[in-house]
């Protein structure tokens, strides 16, 4: 694969996967969606699903990784860290474009929903309150992951545990049937992992488990005119990175020790 | 393929799209239908799995395009447009052979809904109310889609985006596995893409991501003889044609860009 | 295969099929089940996963027709009606002690139901009630299917429109990927068609959409020792059975005409 | 395979399946996770997609059985009981260590939910309640299970019931296209089996059909520092243990006679 095919397809392939994961949230959760409080299940499917869409365009061109903590993962496999550095931009450019079509695709729903009094007064409350993430929370939850209780010990190590999940499944993946590698039947297998993941570990951080699926559309967050928006909570914006990069390097040594 | 079975599989097809995707709508709206109330989930998968049977049922015919969306990406892909029409004629004629064999199977359940004194008394309320399409809105719902938001920007918009991620996945699907086609693996993962951008995008406007899915259903709403139906809301009828039509072209033109 | 392969494959493949059939319904209905209310698209993934449990095992023996709208479906699609009526035999031998089974596993929940004053109170009004089916009618529901409203017409077609999409579907299988037959991926997909034939068209009558699996428990439920159970609804039991072989020979006949 | 690949596979494999499993649970029912209240159908969806990257990722090591039934299915059938210590042994190990890592990732949620005056007045009532396992149910019920109605017969019954239908669906995976054994398309399809068994059948016991995945958590249960956790319900843990290698045993006898 040439560095522009890898380029190319990463930043269509993250951008479908924020566009449609952010989709589902902004479905859930605001006013005037006809999705509105479909619920937890809704939500794992819907990011799955996005998986699937982001993963099955973009494979014949960059491979699919959509997310650093895959490609961290291959490399700690493989050996070869050649291309990180183009997968790496093309999925936070992705992640941002596809944050700011799902806005767009939510435009009438976010001005509704943001000038509704009761989510006014919520966002007022400021950073004062005691849990300063759950002040315009449903927002901002759109673009980003946040923790239901705040402890940088268990976030992390939450992140962690999903990710090692994620990327073992994913390089073992290669020893599946012969080794014939993420044929269509591993991209759906793939998709139904992080349904998975979502459905039994995502209760306490909202499972990031890729580190530009958080911080591309929280920058777009923090960019967007959004009135009433509250803040990006900047403060907890590193562990869904650091966390999942762990988490990858774990589970590709684990990989290296038993598996390869 | 001969012209003739193009035209009889998308007819087939097209009919087991509407009645089925209808059908589930009717399951989940109508009075006295043992799934009232299942779910914005019960109808993304419905539709979903209403793909799924359709497709299956009429690839081995006409290759299962069922949507004028689909047939322009793949005019635009390929450049042959000899068989559009052909196409496009089974399609309108399908979704309306759908809708009224939905109706059918509905039959006592849309009589007992429409009788119900409270459909009656919004029903009543007639065009002058602001919004008309909630008129009467779910029964003309079970047909057609409407926006929970009139925005004609908006709605526009997110129809094309819902009409390009679907068209670039069916595009690019020709790419996987050595480009072995639509293969019965094909048809199953178009299916999670579909209940993936209902999930996902399906929020602001109902996602038709599809012309015919929505105007043929809305002619026969118009035809048959349900008394209290309120309007059939032509006013918008235009966007859900016109918006997928122009998703589909964006998206060809995006596979010749990136993918070809 | 072999008359008693054919025997003994259908009656396995169809106890699986109503044990689990029957066992969704059960949990969700049953007091003191854990799946209480878990809702309409469990109990159409229940159905779904059961046809596909059922099939999966009974495939190498039997080819799997669990149902005989499918054994009449292929008869007419082949002209070979010489193995019928060992199908039907078996067919209607694993429906009943399928219903048995299931009514072992969940011995406990039938009790704590039928004693409920609740129930009790219901159950008396016995067959005056305008409803007679909605007297006990979820606890025969367990067994068999009934419908919302009583109409012969309406109900004999929802049945008959129901069975002939899923006819269609297993006979056009045979068309898809160069005629391989039916491999485990034709499994999975017929079982999906059963998820999505429920969710769109289960909304008036529960879809039998096969003879033996509504009589097969009917006959069981009127042999049970369950007090206060309610009348076994013997009006009602010809349509789930008739409904399901016309629309076999409707989608058959569609089939040697359209797509042979 | 190697003992010691048999025994890292299974040491890993069971232990996803116990920390995935298990999280399902943890998410629907402790205070402050975002899945809390998700239902039955998360949990179904949840235990299935365990099994789905348990048995992938654990497959190429081991044959990823997971669950001592499975062996012992798979013994009666082969005649060969050679390596079924090393399976056993790497089970009950990962299923401890699978759920010691659940409680990590539910760290915050645990301590919030067992410090929840609510929590703690039902886990006082203490054993002389008549129910005891349903004093602080939901916090043992995140690692073991328990039944709704207690009655050793039918819970037996029930369990056996449910493990048979498992395992007679992986006894015969290797009679399927052409007795190609345990590829990717039959782990998914397994893992929807799964599914099925739990929405249908899971009702009266929640489905421990695997005696590690019962007995594993159920000591880790009783290890770990939980204030309020109340008993671990020993009196019931010899059912789910036993009922299952029963339910092994009977499938794995029909399977010599009916398909060998």
């Amino acid at each position: 694969m040439s560095s522009s095919d890898i380029f190319i397809g990463e930043t269509i392939g993250t951008a479908l996967l924020t566009l449609l994961g952010g989709g589902v949230c902004a479905a859930v959760t605001l006013k005037s969606s006809k999705a509105r409080n479909a619920g937890w299940l809704a939500i794992t499917f819907g990011w799955g699903f996005a998986v699937l869409i982001a993963a099955y365009v973009s494979a014949p061109l960059s491979g699919a990784h959509l997310n650093p903590a895959v490609t961290v993962g291959l490399a700690v496999k493989t050996g070869d860290w050649g291309d990180t550095p183009v997968y790496f931009a093309g999925q936070l450019l992705g992640a941002m474009l596809g944050a700011v079509v799902m806005w767009v695709t939510y435009y009438g729903q976010f001005r509704a929903h943001l000038a509704d009094p009761e989510h006014i007064r919520d966002a007022k409350l400021g950073p004062e309150d005691p849990h300063p993430h759950d002040v315009a929370g449903p927002v901002l939850g759109i673009f980003s992951t946040g923790p239901e209780i705040r402890n940088v010990v268990q976030n992390l190590a939450t992140e962690i545990i999903g990710t090692a999940v994620l990327i073992l499944a994913i390089l073992t993946q290669g020893l599946q049937d012969g080794g014939k590698g993420l044929g269509v039947i591993g991209v759906l297998i793939t998709s139904f992992v992080v349904v998975g993941i979502g459905l039994s570990l995502g209760g306490p951080t909202g499972y990031a488990i890729n580190p530009v699926r958080d911080l591309g559309p929280r920058i777009v967050h923090a960019l967007l005119p959004l009135p009433n928006k509250g803040g990006s909570d900047w403060g907890y914006s590193w562990i869904p990175v650091v966390g999942p990069l762990i988490g990858a390097v774990l589970a590709g040594g684990l990989y290296n020790i038993a598996f390869a």
